[in-house]
């Protein structure tokens, strides 16, 4: 691996001075703006030997750097560890961004070349103004993987398959319309999508492209007068070119996009969403691009009454998958198995494969078992994989996609008796689980106005959590969704009916142990009065909480009726599916607190 | 007054057709964009008769409308009527806003004219963008006030004083040196300031130019080499003449402030605040301007320990004053007195004239009775004003000017036997108070992410109220003053340690009561752990609660709790001052609930 990273930054740097460039960014991204990124475009890893999921490499023509965040500190020090490249630590006040550090180390007038195919718009012009600062210029057209990396991974060949207007609720060409409705309101007669998920929620089709995201590569161009999917001829079956062509769907090769965005007509408007498309796209597009919001996020996010019930539908199953792997874990752990934090990512994803309309995981599972739950991002490795032993706490984050709908849980469970520590932490943690659950809201409500309902309870003692409290979700689809969320950080869009949002505040003691408590929640009509309309959450997840971990001592009978409640309408809707040894199991995590 | 209208408005056109003008927008404003105005500045009434403190005032040479909130309908419509200005009511669906209606009704090309000095350069953009959309110009240098007003009221001519470092806890010279520090941090070596306040605060300087807020009229250029001091030469006594002196001022007249920004030198950086000067001075600046926030707004929203040493015993002085108030109002209406809204300020007044250090009120009171309270920003007139009878709610709001700090109040209280419906409005409102008071929260926290935490009790009953929960408020000085807030609105400026804010949550039922409970909070740190800083509120107001409107069976035992020590404090704080009657009213008034 070493040798492979010196060769391909040796073959980087020879094309570099062919083309005059003095730097040049390799960022861990894609053409889409995607999460989940294809092994085609893992170039970072290629030319770094990084595997983490977030970080920018930096290579001059005499220097290479790694910039990552704290979260891969130790896992990219390992994997740098005998190469050129030097680890630039992201977050700390003595690392430079990118662009400051190039002003600081190249000369005025030298060259910074970029593949503006895999940075955001948002992205290239923040670049382009720090550059400009040190007196540096940045060319967007510097694409040199085809010359350095000769074994590179084709794009995903998965066969495109239809996403069903049975699960869907909605046909294509109806989304069509209503997308280019949208268009036109914003003065545009044209739409461009880059974003994989909104192409996929689009034209109601999937693949299985990347991992956890049922998303299909590919680029889409709607308009009145003709829609074009741009995609490789090969994903496309004779079965899938009729169903687009009831759409009134063309295809065209995947790589044929640009030339096809930079011959349409002058007087062509098309709207392009700036912050999920490539600064790649808008150049093609040149003067035709009016940037606006993408008008597909509102119109994916809220979910119609077809998916709603799907999703409570798949939130039966994937109840029964949780209900049924917590009893296998806690039981087996009790009998004196060994079992690890990777097996218990198996168990669940052998119960879940055994429901209907199961498709695949909606993300990595984490299974943290004490110290490992306060690594927010853990996943276990053969290395790290812990053993589970009759104590402490184990954080389980895990999620499937169903073709009806997609799910994401998080539970922690105490497998010995409890620590007081362990049982405040959690209580605390719940009780803001609760509050934002029973919250109701006027409409025009944000989620970042909602998110310190769910705090309240852990800054009151001096604790919190960094990450947000909600995102949205999709619908067979991408587990992250927007554009709304519950989070610190202002986001604009009021949460709105039928948007499925996770709710999940959390509480990590490093070293000790790590608490979540996740379920999703609709969002539905509350009512209307004097005061105006009024919206509430509706929980769909079906599974119960660790009832030893609660300390009624510290809450109000309304949090206790909530739980109870809860727990009433888990075993009403799960235990219909169970038997045996699991049934009770159900019946004894469901008793009232 | 009919008559003086028709004839402004007659020689207002004459001047129009000299200049060119097909329209012009005579705003309610001044050009250091306050909230009161000074006599000098109240063109819009002149103009139009109408005397509210919002709406704009747009004339054609054919037409005359006035734009106006909703709190102004029925006033404005009475006010306009018999002239030939017609009412346009802001906020309603179906009313443009004022350029939207120029481009409909004016010709492409026409010119609308507009005083530059009367728009903050925000506005005058966001207009200058409208009217291009419809082919109109706009001149921002029409100012035609000086033809057709001869009886126009002179600048304030009030004498200026200056406010003791006794109370200011830092001398005007510092606090230039720290503004001009922050100024250089933004690349600028000027800093220019038209916001009233603002330049009181730098100064250490106060007059009484407009009502309630003890402003000098003045413009203010700082610069390391000289700073310079735009004001009417009347207002300035030998010795604050000799206090300029010591401090490093020198002094203009009030009108050279244009031509002296004009004159600087090209290379001259001046940071300006587009929110808070107008267009005018950034036209005279031309490219000497460096837009970005005033960096007085954070020194000055962060009270020094001197400035909190001062608040809190302005509050004894002014629980004192409420409490002898309250008193006597609910003492005289059981006795038989009659009483009207207006005798509740004037007792307000009077009561808080007595005390130590008083200066002015900080604006006018508010004393609503039974659906008046129900009127957000209701203030008594001859014709509205009710007498009070011993049964419903009396909202009261009020504060003072004291030489060592601000104050304002709001206590709800009922004048005879309450209603269910009372108590169970105050008490819902007083929760969300309470839950406000006890927060505790992370440093970085902004009071639009706390926001809810007042509100959230009145959403779960479809209740709601649309003003903000708390405003912050200056020393000795605006009773409204930023950056910060707590509200429904994005406001990015965290909560910091100094900060003095409002924390008033209301409920108005139209045509039946108003319900408002108000105190001010200094924002402290509370504690810090592995989590970080965390803040809290420490509640500053002294005067209890109405103790007949608490349902104790709908609120917790803490928040039980946070009234009985509330009360205990105020009890122990101001017994002292009290003896008799009062005395006792206080100590019946603070007895646990």
């Amino acid at each position: 691996m070493k040798r492979n990273v010196q060769k391909a930054l040796t073959a980087l740097r020879a094309v570099m001075q062919r083309h005059g460039i003095s730097a040049t960014i390799i960022p861990q991204a894609d053409p889409h703006m995607s999460e989940y990124i294809s092994d085609h475009w893992q170039a970072r890893r290629m030319l770094s030997g990084f595997t983490g999921s977030a970080g920018d490499l930096v290579v001059t023509l005499d220097k290479a750097m790694l910039w990552t965040d704290s979260r891969y500190f130790i896992q990219a020090e390992q994997q740098l560890d005998g190469t050129e490249i030097s680890l630039m630590k992201d977050g700390l006040r003595c690392t430079p961004p990118i662009g400051f550090w190039l002003c600081d180390n190249l000369k005025q007038g030298e060259l910074v070349g970029i593949d503006g195919m895999m940075f955001s718009v948002a992205a290239a012009q923040a670049l382009q103004m720090e550059l400009n600062a040190g007196g540096l210029a940045l060319a967007t057209d510097f694409s040199p993987l085809a010359e350095i990396w000769p074994d590179r991974p084709a794009l995903p060949t998965g066969k495109v398959f239809v996403h069903d207007a049975k699960y869907t609720g909605r046909e294509a060409s109806e989304k069509i319309a209503d997308i280019l409705k949208a268009a036109e309101s914003c003065g545009a007669d044209a739409t461009f999508i880059s974003a994989l998920d909104e192409i996929a929620w689009t034209l109601n089709i999937r693949s299985n492209d990347v991992s956890y995201n049922p998303v299909v590569t590919s680029f889409l161009y709607l308009s009145p007068a003709k829609s074009v999917l741009f995609i490789d001829p090969a994903k496309v079956t004779p079965e899938i070119a009729d169903y687009f062509s009831t759409q009134g769907i063309t295809t065209q090769p995947y790589d044929a996009v640009k030339e096809f965005l930079a011959s349409l007509p002058d007087n062509t408007r098309v709207l392009v969403d700036p912050a999920r498309n490539s600064a790649g796209i808008v150049d093609a597009l040149g003067s035709k691009v009016i940037e606006s919001q993408s008008p597909v996020l509102m119109l994916k996010a809220c979910k119609n009454d077809v998916q709603i019930e799907g999703e409570r539908s798949a939130m039966v199953r994937d109840g029964v998958a949780m209900v049924k792997s917590l009893c296998e874990i806690t039981s087996r752990i009790k009998s004196g198995d060994t079992l690890t934090e990777m097996n218990v990512a198996e168990i669940l994803r052998r119960h879940r494969a055994e429901g209907e309309l199961f498709f695949d995981e909606s993300f990595g599972t984490i299974a943290g078992y004490g110290p490992h739950g306060a690594i927010v991002h853990y996943e276990a490795t053969p290395e790290s994989d812990a053993t589970l032993r009759p104590e402490g706490l184990l954080l389980i984050d895990s999620g499937a996609q169903y073709l009806d709908g997609t799910t994401d849980i998080t539970r922690t469970i105490c497998l010995g008796s409890p620590t007081r520590q362990e049982i405040r932490d959690f209580t605390l943690v719940m009780k803001g689980h609760i509050a934002l659950a029973s919250m109701i809201f006027p409409a025009g409500t944000t989620g970042h106005q909602l998110d310190a309902i769910a705090r309240q309870f852990l800054w009151k003692e001096g604790l919190s959590y960094l990450h947000g409290t909600g995102h949205g979700v999709g619908h067979f689809l991408n587990v992250h969704e927007g554009p709304h969320s519950i989070r610190l950080n202002h986001v604009p869009t009021p949460l709105t009916p039928g948007m499925i949002t996770s709710n999940e505040p959390g509480l990590y003691r490093e070293g000790i142990h790590g608490i979540r408590c996740e379920n999703l929640v609709l969002t539905t009509e509350a009512m209307t009065t004097d005061f105006g309309t009024f919206y509430r959450f509706e929980t769909l997840t079906l599974c119960p909480f660790e009832r030893r971990l609660f300390d009624i001592t510290i809450m109000t009978p309304q949090e206790i009726e909530w739980i109870n409640q809860y727990h009433r309408e888990v075993a009403r809707q799960l235990l219909p599916h169970l038997d045996g040894e699991v049934k009770t199991w159900l019946e004894n995590a469901t008793k009232p607190l």
